[in-house]
């Protein structure tokens, strides 16, 4: 049987290349870059204020000045005003000063400007203002053409996720279309003689099937499109009608009927339906009955995941091998685990590595994670403070407080990157 | 001139309760619960099996039991097949056994489930299995009805955010509506003369209106719908109308046009159309200028927010107030900053506090901060990297590699939490 490593390497192995499409940079929030984003002029395209105040030439702080400047001031004429917008009519000829504001374009031989609050307008004729020498210092409070970035730079590689820095960082360029990945659109589909939906008051030995929802959350969370199939009994008719529909999507996963029962019908007729199994069986708990298999024609591909029908179970296998295929489907870097130190003892039982809900929490810096009393795999209403899983490996036995352990937080996606 | 934190608790001061909606289960990741989910049935409703296996009676593996059996093994009786979804027909005699699937409702007077792998199923006669005496365990593999809740108890209460496990946990209660916040509405406006669109070539002294698709990326960010009102120039007449457009959503965002500049109109228009200003200018870098003012009608109100024009200005001014704002609005516990651990020395200079952009990474269950190279309020290009700000205390001068710092990370969203 696959370790979990082995099982994520394979699954990744089947992952098709992300499809590319052009949208509106308004609707990229979390979407994925397929085409770098490149530098096509320089930022800014011209040298300018960035300070409200007055554009001067620091050679004019040498030399004698005109006469009536106060000590320590250099008096100039007051020959234009510039507000944003608006460009300079003329160049700054000697002991002038133009009255500019912040964002504004500097006039040619500007080579400071001296904010307004440092600066005594004259009273009586406002066409004169006194600037202290010692302000006038060269390139202060003026952005140079160029200076953010230069034509060519390449500003963004294919792969980072669009958040609103950067979209506001490409709009700053100019670009009002992006080249980002297609999102993934996600089948779910419950099988069990035992499911009914969720509105629905389940008789004796019925179950409701709380996994839809919560696995079309998960798909959302990953980047992806969820279409909900609803519930198919265990009966291969029924069965294999759900299981065409559901092979058109880029990724289909099933919930249940994937362990030895009697009832377990889904690896035979995903198997009758042309899908071919890659693993079936996870060294994990939970989560032990996972199938996997890809369903090739000449112009689709879609990967195929049977999960146990056990909500903890099915919530883990998600994290650990839907999650990471969605990811690089959408083109984005592989998800690495975290680490964080666990907050209290705890002890492995049985002979497969255990994926223990836990609280991860930051305190001074620091990832503590605190594990949840968490009776068995169907046992969803423990996980509701749990906000990730702790990998712990049975070999080890007896963790204590303070030791560090590998970590899934499951509130990772793809825009937080 | 408020501090940063008096100017948050005047902003939280004005924030109206959150208006609930009832919305289907499935629509309802990144929600906030205005009601909280009570347990109304034990759950499970029944007593049922955890494993695939044998229902039997722990009182069988005394006495003397069949002939026939082999050492350390009890014959029992196969008197019946319980598949999920079905209900046993009668309860277990002494020394009978039922076979079980996962998940079905275990027989009276049962009180283990031993697993099928455990025990020998006679070859010759499958109406008899064997059963190891060892694996006869009291409530072994079975779990018992309301063993994981009880009615009444409260699962989750007001303010909770819906994530994945959550929904699934609301699902196995069957409840398939939830009353959740309204999602608020955030209209969103840029001033100033010298902006264009963002698929516009700029002429000498235009810049392009970045910050709209920023800030229209943030508001999402923070579980809130954006409205984009495009750009205002500085002209009253065409402000005021703006204005009053604006001032229908639950938030109205300008910027641009709140400095003390010839052209900065936006205080002054805001007053005209009936908004009272609460404060003008906090004591940061960048975002100094910000505006915070309501609007209030009988049946209405908005928060109305005047940002500074500069992309990393907003951008701070965002996440510093209006993503708190947009938080409280949806019943959600108020954000707290974090810490991290500066990894690079860095300098304060001025008198204000500093949001520097910073890189935040874990290393190791670590939260590591890294100033990014920053060189004004204008300059977004050197935020992409950035993932959060780090405040530097103006009086600490420099920070070296080491030290805690205060952080504000971007990505925290509703339903991360």
């Amino acid at each position: 049987m696959h370790t979990v490593s082995e099982a994520l390497k394979a699954v990744l192995d089947h992952v098709p290349a992300p499809v590319s499409q052009r949208i509106p940079l308004i609707e990229s929030p979390g979407r994925v870059l397929l085409e770098a984003i490149v530098v096509a002029e320089d930022v800014p395209a011209f040298s300018k204020a960035l300070m409200d105040g007055f554009a001067i030439s620091v050679d004019d702080a040498t030399g004698s000045g005109s006469v009536n400047s106060p000590t320590g001031m250099q008096r100039l004429r007051v020959v234009e005003s510039i507000v944003a917008g608006r460009v300079p009519s003329r160049h700054l000829k000697s002991l002038e000063a133009m009255q500019i504001m912040t964002g504004a374009p500097i006039p040619q031989n500007c080579s400071c400007v001296v904010p307004v609050e440092r600066v005594q307008i004259d009273q009586a004729d406002s066409g004169w203002v006194d600037v202290p020498r010692s302000q006038m210092i060269p390139d202060a409070n003026v952005l140079a053409a160029g200076a953010i970035a230069r034509k060519g730079q390449r500003l963004l590689e294919v792969g980072t996720c669009l958040q609103p820095a950067r979209i506001g960082a490409i709009g700053e360029l100019g670009i009002a279309e992006v080249v980002v990945s297609r999102r993934p659109t996600v089948s779910i589909l419950s099988t069990g003689n035992e499911l009914v939906p969720i509105g629905v008051l389940p008789g004796p030995g019925q179950i409701r099937n709380s996994s839809q929802p919560m696995l079309a959350a998960q798909v959302m969370t990953a980047g992806g499109i969820p279409q909900l199939l609803g519930i198919s009994e265990d009966d291969t008719g029924q069965l294999g009608q759900k299981i065409q529909e559901g092979l058109r999507a880029d990724v289909f996963v099933l919930t249940g009927g994937v362990s030895a029962g009697i009832l377990d019908l889904v690896p035979e007729q995903l198997a009758l339906a042309g899908v071919v199994t890659v693993f079936h069986g996870v060294l994990m708990k939970p989560g032990k009955p996972i199938w996997f298999g890809v369903y090739r024609t000449d112009s689709h591909t879609c990967l195929v995941f049977g999960l146990p029908g056990n909500p903890v179970s099915s919530l883990a296998c998600f994290e650990l091998f839907v999650k990471p295929a969605l990811w690089r489907l959408q083109g984005l870097p592989d998800l690495e685990p975290g680490v964080a130190v666990l907050s209290e003892r705890c002890q492995v039982r049985g002979d497969r590595p255990v994926y223990q809900p836990v609280i991860l929490r930051q305190e001074t810096g620091t990832i503590m994670a605190r594990p949840v009393s968490w009776s068995n795999s169907a046992d969803l209403l423990a996980t509701v403070m749990a906000n990730g899983f702790a990998r712990m490996e049975p070999e080890h036995g007896v963790y204590e407080a303070g030791e560090i352990v590998e970590v899934l937080p499951w509130d990772r996606r793809s825009c937080c990157q």
